[in-house]
């Protein structure tokens, strides 16, 4: 029986770049992790042996550096969408039909020094509340933030654009207001009932834009975008009680679609990192909540899509 | 605008088991990391704070261990069979409509030790070729042998049990029969063509099987096919005169369609692990294809999928 | 000829624990992972199989998860001085002669939320300088803060008491103010001088009170002390006009000593993360100090040790 | 008070190496990672930014290479003597005092494929025993193995080299014989006596040569010292029945030091990975050693040195 040459594509994956823009005496960095995938015409590659076809991931390469040159680097996301416009549009004979752009972008902050005076930090009317040494930025010098990693994935396929931003590793803690009861039991059941227990997890985000790219659609201020997300995650998370990881999950998603219009879906994966209560009693202590053993392996996976009315979600499961 | 509870699913993750067989003085073990995913109707789980359709992954982690001891684990695929029925099967209600079982196994060998007297190693005619220490092998005794890790996927919907078998990690090199010129050129383009490399790449692979579950249809022999499977991508790789990692990638898809009749679609993916032929001409010396600098990032990333005429691919790309 | 036994030790490594501190609304967290490790009588433990003079490793772990409910976790160092004083000094029969404790600490902060009313940071004189939003901390919510793992290590002998604290996986970048020239020339060299480069390093540090925890004597305020020891490396990163990664690693040390009166000894660990600035000569392009690739391998490493004079230095070279 | 520049060294580290030996139709191929550090007269280079006796890291790495062309690497351990010896008895005004050079290497064997017709393997008085497929070895197709990573370290001070050789990542299990039990217990002893349980480690030993490369003492044949050590600490593991993991690792230390007359010292780090027993009463199953969880952390850690008396040992404490 015959065999088919099925789905397939090719690039270079994991572009490690720096790009500075020294445009003033503060300089500001963008450190990204470009990977590219193209789909188009290579079927003789696999079949024959002829490269004819063929644009060497050595060049896929070099186009991600010269791009960073020519054009900055705003955001990932509008990085992204040059890069796969050009190998869609750009490459000889048309034989690249769909770019796909992987972005991981690491943060930094400027190292900050104390500048010998008194400042302070408040609301209007209660502005002495809070005195905090004055800091001045170095104007060129950076500490790695190691918060989270922020991810965008932006594919092209000669029409239009879909963007998808994200954040990974990003590790929270509820120190309370978390329950778990009232679930399922059967004959493998022996966990007991928790009324206030640790809720962590490490998440990972990602959530699609309405911005499709076409007749000149203004681009979203992708990098504004990106920290409300974040910030509305956080705050969901950190302001839900909790009755299970699904409800949190649920309440991170939703606060994303009822705060940012340019968002219509947002996917989580939510590991539910288990922080199990040590039995102290053998020694004759009362562990009142207070001291847990943070477990690194199995450990509970959520995962779900929330979306607006009338989208068809798209974000892959993973 | 309302929002919706899309494609969501949970479990427990990482779940490491050992299971020693031990029903003779030659212990059999298998080493297994297995993941359990669920859908079905958890919308309450979500959005209501009711855990009345949700059995706790604890649970899930529990019936992962009681059934290693009830059943034992002849294979992975089996394993997985077997726990993804009952929990599509067996929950209360019928509120599980879908399981996904995902197994990671490590391998281990007997250690062996010489006996002390001579041995020989060869085919009939030739059976004094190659003289060899006599080994023992200790009943329980092992070592990891970390050439691969297998991998499975085991999906089952309540009427029929898909199964995606696969492998990661192997690292293969041909030291020369390998060329790439012929390329597309352009403005961004200074790779030189090559008519003499190394060829390395870590595979990833995995591949679906006919196999179905239904009707007490038979179940494959899943470790003698994995076996097969794995022989033939490295006779492949090893064998293939290559122009591109395309092409192998080919090769190796379609030897294993020709001899293996219960796999119908293969997917690969093929890291290009780069190793730069160093410039030595600075020093006064010639690199004869030689001297190779083994390169981390960024690499080439080829993926394809070859499947059988009539077949539906259904493996996701990564 | 007689075999000898040597050093050796054992204990129980890796104990994740988390500790909430619950004394008011807003709890206190600390993320530790502790290591212990003894040294003593334990001849026969390896040569005979008694294990008469054996404290289980997993004793070892019940003690400090015990310690953590009974004396709290002020700070990782004051815990490790509890924890060592213990195993050495309260083991029956005074069979463990030593005491090595090893932690490393996982910094979260508080979530905060915008309450919505407006706010300022700036010195006295110009306070209206920089509007903020005001934020309000959650009591109980935290994200992880993943710009360093602050370590320690407290050796115990029956006697004295040792630490040594430190940090690691501080990633740092002058974006400029980097030099290297000047250097030797041998028939390997082909490096071009720079006399404008970036330099990115990850800091490893380690530095050595000279408390040494005798007849009462105070503590040092561990958790002031850390905050102020990298405070002072990052400045004197930044600040330093730099010849080489040698030069800026002896700045960093001597800074450090200069301001820290409890601090005698300081190691540091430099790799020298190298940014390669990218040739895009052949795509008509002049790199202007803006793009570079980030390397992973191979990379520069500089080690050295400042230390007061008359100090004799203890912390070992990796 | 002054402060004092204390040790310091530098080096290029992990350079990463793949040696092609094509001198026959079979080729052989070595995959290192290799270390360099040096020690001199380095002070100028720290205090005053003057580079004039830094031999730069880049021409380490150059230096590297072109000795891997121009010497071929029989072994690790040879190779690494050639570079230390090069970089402190060649380099300029013998600044450079003393070198480490520290080698990973990574293992690879032939692809091997059958060729159809019968074989056998088996003693001389029991030759049809074991019936095999005969394979023939791809002279130029390779998969990495990966049972272990092999280390080595080599230290010349301008007079006398000193070689240590060793192992990582060697995974071994035994599924019984081996016992707990008679240890001290105190208030925080929970733990239960084992009288039959999975002992399992990940083997990092080093071992030391008497070796000192004077006087043109001829140097062990290396490769085949580390088959033979491997191979000893392999039998030991397995042969020992066990009371502790520190009368396993005694038993491996001396019985590589009675069978290796090179080897004058031996030390190991053997990490217990646990694999608890599973309580399978609540689901009313008896579990008689047959199913484990296997634990990622925390783990106890045994480390110990063994070596021939008279023998200053040298290998440091991690």
């Amino acid at each position: 029986m015959a065999h088919v040459l099925g789905q397939n594509q090719y690039g270079k994956a994991e572009n490690r770049i720096v790009r500075v823009h020294r445009d003033s005496a503060r300089h500001e960095i963008k450190d990204l992790n470009v990977s590219v995938s193209l789909r188009g015409e290579f079927d003789d590659v696999h079949l024959t042996g002829s490269n004819a076809n063929c644009l060497p991931t050595d060049t896929i390469k070099n186009t991600v550096y010269a791009f960073a040159k020519e054009y900055g680097i705003e955001s990932a996301e509008a990085f992204g969408i040059l890069l796969a416009r050009h190998f869609v549009d750009d490459t000889e004979r048309g034989v690249v039909h769909g770019a796909r752009i992987r972005i991981e972008e690491y943060a930094w902050e400027r190292i900050r020094t104390p500048d010998g005076s008194a400042g302070f930090i408040g609301s209007e009317k209660e502005k002495e509340e809070v005195e905090v040494e004055v800091e001045v930025e170095m104007g060129h010098s950076f500490v790695r933030s190691g918060q989270e990693v922020r991810t965008s994935e932006i594919v092209y396929d000669g029409e239009s654009v879909r963007v998808i931003s994200g954040l990974k590793d990003l590790v929270v803690m509820n120190s309370t207001n978390s329950e778990f009861w009232g679930y399922i039991k059967d004959g493998y059941t022996t966990l007991e009932e928790a009324y206030d227990r640790i809720l962590a997890t490490q998440v990972t985000a990602r959530w699609k834009f309405g911005h499709s790219g076409r007749d000149g659609e203004a681009q979203p201020d992708w990098n504004h975008s990106y920290t409300q997300v974040k910030r509305h995650l956080l705050e969901a998370f950190a302001e839900t009680y909790s009755y299970s990881l699904q409800q949190t999950l649920h309440a991170m998603g939703t606060r994303v679609l009822d705060n940012r219009a340019e968002v219509d879906e947002v996917r989580l994966e939510l590991p539910n990192k288990h922080h199990f209560l040590v039995d102290l009693e053998p020694f004759g202590l009362r562990n009142e909540n207070e001291v847990y053993y943070a477990a690194d392996r199995m450990y509970g996976l959520i995962e779900g899509t929330v979306h607006r009315e009338g989208v068809v979600p798209v974000i892959p499961v993973a």
